[in-house]
């Protein structure tokens, strides 16, 4: 058949028939949505019945939405996962454990070093102030370099903070925030530019999505992003599509990256085959080069030396490690890194959240109903099966959706303690906690709706537009 | 059967048929997105069908799309070569034949169509003043759909001329002012924009190179183009460093092209390995993109579908091969090509000259006296031993570089068929035609330099400021 998918798959990944698994599904889904006209839905059902026989064919498992292949195994260094190993890498986070990633070994594995009660101490008496709830309930919970930003801050030399979003739907859910939040709050504390790219063009090499589409996600995202209340005079966010044909400097810097780094080694770390394309290829230097402050001579005055400190989800540190391996060999810093473990679906800590399921998050545009439908119905509990067993054994706050929610947005810890202590003990029900989580992200996502009104194009624009900041270089 | 596109495909190539599937692949798939009759998809289902099977039959391979038949493919990484098979790639030109490569073989190999005496006449009515001495010499030999671009330029519909350089060193030779001769020479008759892409990136990605070298001599080498008299209101010179963070309808068309061709397709292309950096691996999209006019909106006013020509050596045409398979795929026409032989070395026509033996080559800052030494020391002579022999035999026109410069060089057919004849015949002397390319090569290196000492660096800016042409679209 002229249409038939087998025809070019067999030369696919299992990694990349389960992407296009998933994209079929979501096509059929929106289809259906929006009341296509049957055959076109027959087609796509089609496709995505003869794509889940090619996965199965290839990988010998049946597709399971949100599971990636477990052959896949292999990342970052081209060594094979152990049976028991989490699953982490950009595109994938995945473990069998009700608790999430085991974090410990994540932090032996990739290499990066905890962030312990010393470095929080030295934090606090660095700032003159309180560390964020984040660092002291260990969600940003490893390190690189942390150490060395804090030796430059003390000696008064200058740093800057960059960080990032994929700007894959229009849609974001809360999880998103962790990551703007904390780079909002070092903003504030340390007094820094930060930087913060939008990868459409990632987007558009890795989704079926047109460039157009991507780069209005950007600017979307971009309305969510300022909506966290960052600094106009300090903050310059970019899309990839938009800066790169902006600055020189920009593309200078990838280039360089795209020099030191070879197929080889893109394929250890990432994963890559012969059959992706040569953007994804060379994607990876996109991501590299805003570590290096010369991709931004508008704001540092062309200088070079000037320390980045990223913070992310530990799912990008791939992406930065290789940057750290390459960036002296390039004559520049190595960028320091602050990792998040990562934000729990409502059904569980085992998948990081979904933005392509509606169930599986809170999201930034949902209404109050929406937010206490979804909790009671969808987050994960760590109660009992009775009420009579609950009070009796307690609840397991280390699987329980609605508590880690409340770690991450429930910013009283003495509040969160008492929490803690009831819900154990089995003083506090499931329906009880639940509902402190509902009052506790109501107003936080209405609070967020009523800052994004205020985020006008123009807003966008000026956050947008290359320009110096209020800092001297 | 009627519609069987049988009977005229046994004729065609396996690259030829091989885009001939490409291109009903495509219009099946937009007439189903059109939602056209269900006979007519039909129809077009059951040509698709057909063309597959002669691809099948005429290649032994089944089609893969995106994957070109491999016999055309693998033509630089050595496996496929046959034994007497010239070597010709982007980086490398070897023969073993002293009268050069075999560009009859070549055209075959690549797929490309013969610059014929009926093509030629065409170009002159078109015109209609006689066609330039590199085409009646057969020194521009092979083309790509130059047909296309004289039905659009009868019709009154504009094109343009892309062509380039990889600016390796300052010192240019004569061989490499040949393109930009007949670029010129284009420009003129045609009366169309030019633009001349410097790939300075390239130079640092292949070579032991600081980028800053590479821009320098981006620089440079544009102050030789530009001493061949390009109108200044016509034509756009642009760095790849430079332009890329100028334009982001550039950058957009180089990741169009990045998401559509795959590693295994470069890997057949231009022969790159895993240990190739992913810089070389996604250069050819760099390449490629000025083939299409949306790279350069504040020429074509952003239009989208201008045809592009391309005259360039012969060992450029791999990247054009490319960019032609991915055009449709991008919505984009593919670009036309006029592919010209590669210009001697002065010990012989087994190699392309190199800028890196200053022996191998006429340079554009040879002083006179080095030309005459360079020439009567160097130049390969298809002379006898001896004078007696000489006279008695007569010399070989087909080996004697001095016979080929002026090939190139000296505009006059009688005065060349005369030499030729004194030559063969035994009555000009070996001396005597060195004598003769002397002097027509000195005073062209002397009026060379001598206009590129008139264009200063300001003259250099303009002509690399990207800005309106003096054209209106």
């Amino acid at each position: 058949m002229a249409d038939s998918p087998n025809c070019d798959l067999k030369t696919l990944s299992p990694l990349q028939l389960f992407e296009r698994v998933t994209e079929q599904g979501e096509k059929v889904r929106a289809l259906k949505a929006g009341k296509a006209p049957k055959d076109e839905v027959d087609a796509a059902v089609r496709m995505l019945l003869s794509l889940k026989l090619s996965y199965k064919t290839t990988t010998g498992q049946d597709y399971q939405a949100g599971l990636p292949p477990k052959d896949l195994v292999l990342i970052n260094n081209g060594t094979t996962k152990e049976e028991d190993e989490d699953l982490v890498d950009p595109w994938n986070v995945q473990t069998s454990n009700a608790k999430g990633v085991d974090y410990d070994k994540l932090i032996v594995r990739f290499g990066s070093s905890k962030i312990d009660t010393d470095l929080i101490n030295r934090i606090e008496r660095a700032i003159g102030q309180k560390p964020h709830h984040f660092l002291r309930r260990g969600i940003f919970f490893s390190h690189r370099d942390m150490d060395q930003v804090l030796d430059a801050y003390e000696n008064k030399k200058p740093f800057y903070l960059y960080t990032g979003r994929g700007p894959s739907s229009q849609a974001m859910h809360v999880g998103h925030l962790i990551p703007f939040m904390f780079t909002k709050w070092l903003q504030e504390v340390f007094d820094v530019p930060l930087v913060i790219q939008l990868t459409d063009d990632e987007k558009y090499l890795w989704k079926d999505m047109t460039i157009e589409k991507a780069y209005e996600y950007a600017r979307e995202n971009a309305k969510d992003i300022i909506a966290c209340g960052f600094d106009i005079n300090k903050t310059f966010i970019f899309s990839d599509l938009d800066y790169l044909g902006t600055s020189a400097g920009f593309y200078r810097n990838i280039v360089k990256v795209q020099k030191h780094v070879t197929f080889n080694q893109v394929k250890g770390i990432f994963g890559f085959t012969d059959s992706d394309c040569i953007g994804k290829i060379s994607f990876p230097a996109i991501q590299a080069a805003p570590s290096f402050s010369s991709s931004f001579p508008q704001i540092f005055n062309g200088k070079e030396n000037i320390q980045c400190l990223i913070p992310c989800a530990i799912d990008q540190d791939p992406y930065f490690r290789m940057t750290r391996d390459v960036a002296p060999r390039i004559g520049q810093p190595k960028p320091a890194l602050l990792h998040s473990v990562f934000f729990p679906a409502l059904q569980g800590a085992q998948t990081k959240m979904s933005a392509s399921d509606p169930n599986s998050s809170i999201f930034l545009t949902d209404t109050p109903k929406q937010i206490k439908t979804k909790i009671n119905k969808h987050a994960f509990s760590g109660g009992r099966d009775t009420i009579e067993e609950h009070r009796k054994y307690g609840g397991n706050c280390d699987v329980d959706v609605s508590f880690m929610y409340l770690t991450f947005f429930l910013e009283d810890d003495d509040r969160l303690e008492q929490l803690k202590q009831a819900y154990t003990s089995g003083e506090l029900l499931t329906g009880e906690l639940k509902k402190v989580l509902i009052e506790t992200m109501q107003p936080l996502v209405a609070a967020h709706q009523e800052r994004r009104k205020q985020v006008t194009d123009e807003i966008v624009k000026q956050f947008m537009t290359p320009r110096k900041l209020a800092f001297e270089f």
